[in-house]
Formats: C-alpha cells, structure tokens, sequence
C-alpha cells in the first residue's frame, strides 16, 4: 500500500474499514463539524463527517432507498414530508420521487453540508433545485418544537447519536415530532446497526413505544456502515407498515413491495432483544 | 492506534477491513495455505486464510446458518449431506443441528485448517466429534468426480473462487455434484457478493442453469465480509426452494422462517441482473 493514501474509520473499539484516498476533492470546517470529500476508486466519491463515513456514491441507495420508501408507500396521503438532516440531499431526492408529495422540508444544522454536497455529489442533492424542496438551516430539535404546520411522514436523517445529533433520539424530540404529525403521520429514522448496537435499538424501541401506538423496526445492508446491518425505526398510531398504499417509483435499485415485507422481517437475535 | 497492531484486508482494490489483533493464537504454513488465527476485542477469534477472512467468532453465524438452514429446511429428507470445504466446522454444526441428518460426510482439503479449528475454535468445531460427522481430508473436486454414495443435500462452503477454490466454481464440479444428488438432491454454495461480484453471480446463475432444472440466488449479511451482503445459490431439480417442509432447530441466531422467505426476496439491482 506504498505510496497510497488510506482512510481509516473505526467501527468499534477494535474494527473498521478503510478506504483508499485516490483523490481528496474538498474539506472544509465548519461551525458544527469537519466535512471531507475524497473521491475512491470503487466507492466514488465519500462524504465524510467528523471522521465517519456518512455516504458514498456507490451504495447510498441502500440507505437512503430505506429510510424514506417504507414510509412513503404506506402513508395514505404522503403530501407534507419534513427530513430532519440529511444535508447531502439523498433522503430528498427519494421522496420526491412521489408526485403526491407537495413538499418537502429539508432542516439541515450545517449549511456547509448542504453546500458541499450541491457542488460535490450531484447525484444526491439533484432534488435541492425540484421547486417543492424547502431548505431550512437550523437546529431540527428546535424546529419541530416550534413548527407551525403539519406533517404527513417526518424522517430524521442524522448522524449518529453521540455530541449534536444525541437530542435526535430523545423522547421530547419524538413527543414533538407525534405532536406534528397526529394519528395519522409516520416518522421513520435510522437506528444505528443490530449486529452492533442492540441496546440502543432497544431503548429507542421503549422511548418510541412510550410515544406512539405502532413501533416496528426494519433493516437494510448499508456496505460503508458499522455493522452493515443497518435498523430503521418506523413509528405511528395508526399506519400498518406492512400494508403499501402505492407502488414504489420507478427506477429503485434497493427497494420494491417484495423488499420492504422483507426488511420487516427480523432475524431471531433482534426479535428475541426487542419482544423481551 | 499507536503501540496497537492491526490487520488489515482489501475487499477492493481499494476498500477492505481493519481488526486489531489484540492477541496472535496461532499461525501456521500448511501446504495449502497461511492460515491464521488472532483474537479481536469485538469480534472474538479471527480465522484467516491467505490474507482473507474466512470468519469470526461474532459473525459466523450469519454465513453458517444461511449456508446449512435453506437447504436444509426445504428437502424432503436430508439424510445424507455432503460439505465441500468448511474445515472451521460451523456449517457441519449447523447440519447436524437436524436429527434427519443420518450422517454428514465434510470434504476439506487442508488438515491444518481442522487441527486449528478443533484446537482453537471450539464453538464452530464442535461437531467434529458427533458420531454422524465423517471427515474426509482430501480435494473436493476429486471426491465428487469418484465418490460411491449418493446425498440428499451437497452444501460447498469454499472460499473465493481464486487459486485452489476455482474450480468449486465451475461447470465440471457442479455436473459431477448433480450425478451424486439426482433429481431430488439440492445444492446450495456460498457465491460472492451482489454488491461487488454481481458478474460473476451472473456468471454462476448461467452455468447452474445450464444443469439444474431450478436455480434461486438467496441473500445474507456477513458483516466481515467484502461488501456485507453475501449471495448463496440454491439448485435443484425438484426442490421449491419456499416450500419449507420442517421447522428450523431451536436456537438459532439469524435464520427462521420468514428470514427464509426474506432471503430469497432480491433487490432490484441484483433481480434484474439476473433476469436480463
């Protein structure tokens, strides 16, 4: 590996990946973090916040596919969606890939993200220009505890829940969130890996569960994630996950009906942790 | 990671694993192969085999379980189960999980590789001393073009179809494997992953077909392994490889039913690979 530039994240303690640096393209410290771009000969481009690998050209799909599809076909009528994070633009561009959604509120706390990701990865922040997209750069957890309008589904696109994105997990957060969204509305948000971090999936399930009538939980591969098996929390009172109201938009390379009844299926080790 | 050693693997050319060695257990130059085993914080003991890791104690049961269990939940009768390779023993566990499973004949090529396992992995070989297990030292590819008896279920746990294990992999190998099964056997192998190999998943689905009336491809993760999400062929003539005709054992970890059913639920990007 002589003369070869490496990336290096840990994923635990003692585990991790690396990835080769074949091109640093940006790198810039913001107010909330350092954001890093470099671009990788198999993975493309690599958007790295304060050391961890938040996406990558080759398998975004995977994530973003996942965190915002299973609540978009099961919502009865998906026109208001606010996305909490998801600065790089990837969670956007999939739920508007539903004519039915009228808009979609982006409520990114770093506004370089956001910039970066416009001029960088085009192909996951395509939707910022699509006219129904509104930006707001600020804290999500102040947002949605001073937002005026409604929601439909809310999805909360964070990093992981350590420093400014803890608050994303907590229960007056959630209470916040149900208090937008009434009996009718799903939130959806990524829930870190099972093979890694089962009890925090579980203490998400008892906050969640203390909140709304329905919580499930489904899964995914993410390759570049800790774990690679990856959760998503699917929160409501009143939506069934597992009944699709629509079909999935064209064009999906991760998810269809077939994959998300699948995702929902968990395997023993996690269902066993979370029925106890 | 000062004053720490690690290991490292590339998946890629230019992607791969860290892992610290937190203690070497034991390394050895067999005639085949390096093999290597170290201890890991997270993951437990790390078995290696020319630089790639073959498992670890923390994930194994994601690859073994999905290797033995859809096999052997969908044959009529699995009395008689050939393993090509395998010589950690965790898919000759999983086997003999079944009391229907009279006797399991394993086919591994380097002694060492056993004599290592039994020494220090004994949570996978344990079933190196059931009374059912018959263990052949010897090449695969031999033993399927002479062997005299005839199985139910042949399962080939090999390693990446490169060097010794290419020819695990070809269309002479799986016509000798359809001689022993007949029309009622089933063939199921480990083949790579769709998010990184989908060519040669291609290519293995053309050959299979050219011999088995019924060819499915079915999904796991393995977290360690390169690109998390694993493919496994399952062939056959006669077998609905949906139609589970027993329960699984108790006590497994990632494999049931549903997970079953899930498995062989493709994502887009793979199905339409395969059905083009």
């Amino acid at each position: 590996m002589a003369g070869r530039n490496w990336f290096n994240e840990l994923h635990t303690s003692s585990s991790g990946i690396l990835l080769e640096i074949s091109k640093p393209i940006a790198y810039r410290k913001s107010s909330y973090q350092e954001i890093w771009i470099f671009d990788n000969p198999v993975f493309g481009k690599v958007l790295v916040l304060d050391g961890c690998v938040m996406t990558t050209e080759k398998d975004e799909f995977f994530y973003h596919e996942m965190l915002a599809h299973p609540a978009l076909t099961t919502h009865p009528k998906p026109e208001r969606v606010l996305i909490i994070g998801g600065g790089d633009g990837g969670t956007l561009r999939e739920v508007l890939r539903y004519p039915e959604v009228g808009k979609a509120t982006l409520v990114e706390l770093d506004r370089d993200v956001i910039d970066l990701a416009k001029r960088h990865l085009p192909s996951l922040s395509i939707s910022f220009s699509d006219p129904r997209a509104e930006v707001v750069i600020g804290d999500g957890a102040k947002f949605v505890k001073t937002a005026k309008s409604s929601y439909d589904v809310v999805l909360v696109d964070s990093t992981d829940p350590v420093g400014p994105a803890e608050i994303l997990f907590s229960e007056g957060f959630y209470r916040d969130i149900k208090a937008l969204i009434g009996r009718d509305g799903i939130l959806a948000l990524q829930c870190e890996s099972p093979f890694l971090h089962m009890d925090f999936i579980k203490s998400q399930k008892k906050i969640l569960s203390s909140i709304f009538g329905r919580v499930n939980f489904y899964n995914a591969v993410v390759p570049t994630y800790p774990g690679s098996l990856w959760s998503f929390a699917f929160a409501s009172d009143s939506v069934d996950p597992l009944e699709l109201k629509r079909k999935p938009p064209e064009g999906l390379r991760y998810y269809n009906e077939h994959v998300h009844r699948a995702a929902f299926t968990l395997p023993p080790f996690m269902r066993d942790e979370l029925e106890r």
